[in-house]
């Protein structure tokens, strides 16, 4: 325990569970790494952030920085997708220490003769370090000292800014303390942090009345879906569905012939997780509609359900991974008195553990080999966290850019828990936040909290599960408040499609259910259909592919607005220089007014300064002049999405 | 990394940076321990708290309890000193889950037959493990559920709560996780929480005006101080003092022929660190002090002052333990343009530095083997952190009970580091803090925050080195109120006495120094002086003893009350029986009046229940009905000390 190492390293971050887990970043990013320095005595202290960058062994050094109250910073870029890791090393800087206390005796006007002889041996050290004109600049100024000549101009080279940077150059790190853990941020694709998604049944997708949906109708979509903006679309699971327990419409116990069943009763006689419905089509086609999607810059993202239907070929190949009861049938997902027998849950810890795993691991490569980059992971909650963490380090290993969306409705600590082994981004409580007081709440955890770290929200007004109470009564205000914000919150987005666009509501009495859900049957839509909230989707989704500043979730500040009803948040982009201001109209019927405040502290701004206000929506300006400026709107346009521009 | 664990276990509590160092208790205290334990789906999960007691190998378990949100505990009773070790696992209870989902099936009036026979592995399982009439039980109810009759009965034992009783207690803790990190709490006898300290030269203790005080005189002022209700006496240094360079009256750069010297300025012809100062006497008066002491219920503290004198015998015998500078002398402290001669700063970093350091050990180890327990430490800061790590472990090899007090005044964080690596208790930031507004952050830093695992405050309204700005104008007001707030906020404090208790307030002007300190030249006091303040303190002193709400420092609520010069806070006993209320009037001119409000949540009491409330100052007793109350306080009896009786 003897140690002469004099500085202790603490609070090092960003840092997510002491080390546990790895932070996120996408690339292109400024990551701020700061730590508290600490150490006795009145000496100067020196450190370094320590780093090294995907795939390298090499620890690169960047000087820190001291910020205040002994925290000090450096700001990497990520200029690489991958892992980087990174960790600080600090000393007490002797060399510098004996500049500091030169510069004050010869500021208070003390001679400094013995104090210079007392450097020769630190030049000695740094010599043998120096290079080149710094090597020769330090041997100049030792010969110097030593001549015992020119006292002034010694003096003058002692105090000078060109030594404290050879000397900052070059550190003697002796006795230097190296904080105790590494610590790794993973640098994704852009596409982690901002996404638009637009999920569709392909069965649904048939312009037919007298057929379903196939996987040719989907591709057929994929323009239209485009042209509104989406750069992501999600399709609910396309294979095989069980026969054995099949639901029927409206979720009823059996299905009547000629029902399709939940997608999500995967796996029959016609194959399971690594097969296509027959159908949707084939392979080929699958393949195909991929394909066009990416013509169109479209990222097809599949769903990853791990439960079997009772009729899926494992449980006749591998009955070991599923969980057998003493009368000798397979355990059947309960919640009771409720009864799911169309689904059979897979039994992870199974003595066979390892190949089940395996065999799940390899349906995610299957469709990686496909061109398939985004899975949308179905309830990852119900089953082991850890496998999850296996999983997706297994994915990355051969396809580093795969993004899996974690769909978990669950206890906060479970969806944060999946964030930090792994999944790129998460589903979210916004589908039932709707008051002022709860989005800010719940906004305020998501961006000032250690979960800002590791979990990525993504907001969606709906899903196929959820037809929220605020959508039933299908009032177009509810339905262009909850995609607005949804949209210039968070960066990362998505609707359930054609329903939202066109605003079914209709619901299970007193459930936040839909009726006729998709889920148990095929639908058919019209498709061509035209109104005011899908020309709006389609301009907000242009207004965030140009304003960088909603192209990211975590800078936000809610402003000030005397109004419970009205809700105002500013978000800057990553470089600072683009500011938004959004406003929004909570009430569905009435105008609402009040006056909002500027947040003049997040902007290169002061009191007074003429601002240039621009409705991105409406393409009206405004002047503004004064921190607190009055705000109206109505609930047919119930919202601003303004851009601030500051006079030079 | 394949792992079929499925609890997470995280935000174990208490924690003192990662575990790097020990939370602190004293005996008899109930620690606390807290965990997040995260699984997925919807088993039943179980955990228990790991531990050993000081000194055993052997882990001891006790069942952690759902707090909410995840959130777990188990509250373990601190009853031996040393330290202890904690830890948690968790896992998936199976049986548990199996009687929970038995239990909703039962309710709902699902047949169980299938899942009784599901039992029988379960059951098997426990009767390898259960004894006695547990064992009995568990296979009684499994020749029920073989007997496949009374299935009435078998459904009653298992929904019963002698079933849970059982899988309880013997729980089949398969791919259970252990939280990944062994945790430390120190516990240390009650003085490490509970002390009153008195400081106080020995040179200025005699009655004689003719001559300095020795340790004779000291050991006479002894009976004196314990009436007043100290028990701890903190000597400043008492060892020979240098005669180089040595300081003269008033800090004065060289002193004149007989003038005593600082005590701070250790070592001489005479000895050095293990060495009394002639003219104060022997190691035998020594041993008697401390005996005479002990008798009256006091403990000695000894100052540990790690520098030397130019003339202290280490300079000669050891000139390796200093830093020599270029023209060949010992650098001396400074503090440019400021030069401290008389004081040699240690070289802790000297080649020779493992003698060094085991020498400034056996320092610690030569006083406490003369039965000192007690060390207060002069600027730790100033000498390296680690370097106390170490000391003070060692010391708590061969006296665990031993107190070291941190006399940092510096950074935060420094004075942090201190406490986290083993001091006691800590010297604050109090004897600044003068405003409501300042008393309550800090304090609410102090026993709110991270801190209070670790950093003990000891709250001292002066010093030998600090005469505050607030005490230099004399008025009885503020020595009473700075007393009253030390020794009622903080369980630790102490009064640097004979100058405080005279309310001695001359200073160097402009500067929070004394006129004519003790630190350089003896004085002499009128020890037998009475005053209304010397009263008050051993009023105040006997009330600590007598109630255990003022013996710790964390529990304490500042009460609002509806003046910015009236300050109140609310104070429990550790067992919650006790409820103190302080208020003060911080206002040195004026009477004070105000509403207080009570903070029912902390208290066993209802809105309009008929509370006494007695001063136990003044002996005066109240009703109050309300929460609100109203105050009054002029700046002669600045303050109530008031006790809470609730009606049964």
């Amino acid at each position: 325990m003897y140690t002469r190492n004099r500085v202790l390293i603490e609070r090092v971050t960003p840092i997510v569970d002491d080390g546990s887990y790895y932070a996120k970043r996408v690339i292109n990013d400024l990551l701020r790494v700061e730590a508290d320095l600490v150490s006795d005595g009145h000496d100067i202290i020196n450190g370094d952030l320590k780093f090294k960058v995907p795939g390298s062994k090499v620890w690169k050094y960047m000087p820190l920085q001291l910020h205040e109250n002994d925290r000090w910073y450096a700001n990497l870029e990520l200029k690489e997708e991958g892992t980087y890791e990174y960790t600080v090393e600090a000393w007490v800087d002797y060399a510098l220490t004996w500049q500091h206390n030169v510069r004050r005796k010869v500021e208070s006007g003390v001679e400094i003769k013995v104090e210079l002889k007392d450097f020769l041996p630190i030049a000695t050290q740094l010599s043998h370090k120096a290079k080149g004109k710094d090597k020769k600049w330090i041997e100049d100024f030792s010969r110097l000292i030593n001549s015992q000549k020119l006292y002034n101009k010694a003096v003058e080279l002692a105090i000078s800014d060109e030594l404290e940077l050879v000397l900052r150059k070059y550190p003697v790190k002796e006795y230097a303390t190296e904080y105790d853990r590494v610590l790794r941020v993973r640098v994704e694709r852009s596409k982690a942090e901002f996404s638009t998604w637009y999920e569709f049944f392909p069965r649904s997708a048939s312009k037919n009345k007298n057929r379903t949906g196939t996987l040719k109708d989907a591709e057929s979509q994929l323009k239209r879906i485009a042209d509104l903006g989406f750069d992501v679309v999600y399709l609910p699971p396309i294979h095989p569905i069980g026969e054995e327990f099949r639901k029927g419409k409206n979720n009823s116990p059996s299905a009547k012939k000629g029902e399709p069943g939940s997608p999500w009763a995967i796996g029959s006689k016609h194959g399971g997780h690594k097969s296509i419905h027959p159908d949707l089509g084939t392979i080929k086609d699958f393949e195909k509609l991929v394909a066009t999607a990416h013509k169109l810059g479209l990222e097809i993202a599949m769903d990853f359900a791990l439960q079997c239907a009772p009729d899926h070929p494992y449980v006749k190949e591998h009955p070991e991974w599923f969980k057998w009861r003493s009368d000798g049938t397979v355990q059947y997902a309960e919640n009771p008195p409720k009864k799911y027998q169309d689904i059979l849950p897979i039994y992870f810890e199974t003595k066979d553990y390892k190949n089940l795993w395996n065999e799940l691991l390899s349906i995610a490569l299957f469709w990686a080999d496909k061109g398939i980059r985004i899975f949308r992971v179905d309830n990852p909650h119900t089953k082991p966290i850890r496998f999850w963490q296996w999983l997706i380090s297994e994915v990355h290993k051969k396809y580093p850019d795969c993004i899996f969306l974690s769909e978990a409705f669950t206890k906060p600590k479970i969806m944060q828990a999946l964030a930090k082994v792994g999944f790129t981004q998460s589903y979210t409580y916004y589908t039932w936040r709707n008051t002022k007081y709860e989005l800010v709440e719940y906004l305020t955890e998501l961006t000032k909290g250690p979960e800002r770290e590791y979990f990525r929200p993504n907001f969606w007004p709906n899903t196929p599960d959820i037809n929220p109470f605020i959508l039933q009564d299908g009032s177009e205000h509810a339905f262009l408040t909850r995609l607005f914000m949804a949209a210039t919150i968070s960066s990362n987005y998505g609707i359930y499609g054609p329903v939202f666009e066109q605003m079914v509501h209709d619901s299970i009495p007193g459930k936040e259910e839909y009726l006729d859900s998709e889920k148990y049957e095929a639908r058919y839509w019209d498709w061509d259909k035209n109104n005011r909230l899908i020309a709006m989707i389609k301009l907000i989704n242009a207004l965030r592919k140009i304003h960088p500043a909603l192209q990211q979730t975590f800078d936000i500040h809610f402003c000030n607005i005397e109004n419970e009803q009205l809700i105002a948040y500013h978000k800057r982009s990553k470089n600072g220089d683009e500011h938004i201001l959004c406003i929004v109209n909570l009430d569905p019927y009435n105008k609402q007014s009040g006056m909002v405040q500027l947040p003049l502290h997040r902007m290169p701004s002061n009191p007074g300064d003429n601002l240039i206000i621009k409705d991105l929506i409406t393409d009206n300006s405004y002047n503004w002049h004064d921190e607190w400026n009055y705000i109206e709107l109505t609930p047919t346009l119930p919202f601003h999405l303004f851009k601030i521009h500051f006079k030079s």
